[in-house]
């Protein structure tokens, strides 16, 4: 399942280059732009390291030729398209399909303003869905592009097993409060040296959060700090 | 598993508007915002959907505030932070941790530049990766938000059985093919009218998409309409 991902009437050259940097983020190298918009695509800013990818991506002049030689041909939803009778399967579901085809698959992207049009859509087989919530749908080009592109990456490679965290974790403030104390207790000791106290400082705050502290035990460290604080500071 | 969104030191309104957007999409909608660069940031343009969001956002004059009720906090790792003795996580493995976790959790996000400081992520419990490859591994601020949204909003509901499509599909050249010629036939046959011609078309073409025509029938199929449309053509 070769996938090569098309750009149709893209007409913003930022969301073209951020589009180009996401799916080279995610390993897909197979970018066809048809009828960009502006003639200054190639020269998007913000493509960064995407550039490469920007530069070899090659331009058809319709839709039909980016996807002559693919046996499989997505359409990314909008909600009008909805209407239309072709089958819409969310973006996890469709991965799993686009993984399993035999054959090259070209996913369709639309413009910013107009989506895909029927033209378009009429070669599609199915559409992929992101599934955004209802009262805000529509994404944004290269952020829908980089979301379709991190599912089809696998999402890394299969998950390790993880071990769950049933505990309730302490608050950043209390933590604060503990590694302050700590932190104090170390100067006033003698332990945290003057010219390296600011990196000690990070380095109790790290120490403490590697602890993964329970809530309940917070008030127990802290009466424990202050006790040895006050006697530091006896005279 | 309350989530709340830290962006730390953006600089760029667009990525700003862009994050609150995505975050938007995904109904993760506790944004808060440290020492953004641009003081014209609640203008960002790009926001859109994300406006009220961004509008809503607080502003916190450190990290430390923004995450004071968090009982966890977690860091997103640029190449460098590898060198912390911090737990760096991939996102799927993360987001499990996370949803799991009883208690407000904060993500930060450092600028687009700098990334998070040492500072910053001395208050993290652990750091969380997007899986990119290893070629390219920075990603977009506003991307790697979206991103990041979408794998904590579970990726939509939980994924419906999907059935396996082992047929090798069809191209899409010769699929044009069988529905342009089915559609020459269809005119000649006087079954398409003239002034709905142009949806006609459109209906063939999705009408042979839904099919799931395998690649070895293209042939008898091509075979059969070109008998079909010879006999139509005679005087």
């Amino acid at each position: 399942m070769p996938i090569r991902v098309v750009l149709v009437g893209a007409r913003n050259p930022l969301n073209i280059g951020a589009a180009a940097r996401a799916l080279s983020n995610f390993g897909l190298i197979d970018l066809v732009l048809v009828d960009p918009y502006d003639p200054s695509w190639r020269e998007a800013k913000s493509a960064m390291g995407g550039k490469g990818l920007l530069a070899a991506a090659p331009v058809a002049s319709s839709v039909q030729e980016a996807v002559a030689d693919c046996s499989l041909v997505i359409g990314t939803a909008s909600i009008r398209d909805r209407l239309l009778k072709l089958t819409v399967r969310r973006l996890e579901q469709g991965a799993k399909l686009i993984k399993r085809h035999q054959g090259r698959v070209a996913i369709l992207f639309g413009s910013e303003k107009t989506g895909l049009s029927n033209e378009d859509l009429s070669l599609c087989h199915w559409l992929l869905r992101i599934p955004t919530r209802h009262e805000h749908e529509s994404m944004n080009l290269g952020q829908a592009v980089a979301v379709t592109a991190y599912e089809l990456a696998g999402r890394g490679e299969a998950a390790a097993k993880v071990k769950p965290v049933e505990q309730k974790g302490i608050g950043s403030l209390e933590l604060d409060r503990i590694s302050g104390r700590l932190f104090d207790i170390l100067t006033v000791s003698g332990y945290v040296q003057a010219k390296t106290a600011g990196s000690s400082r990070l380095k109790v705050r790290r120490l403490l959060r590697r602890m993964d502290l329970q809530a309940s035990d917070a008030e127990v460290w802290l009466g424990m700090l202050r006790q040895i604080s006050w006697k530091l500071n006896q005279p």
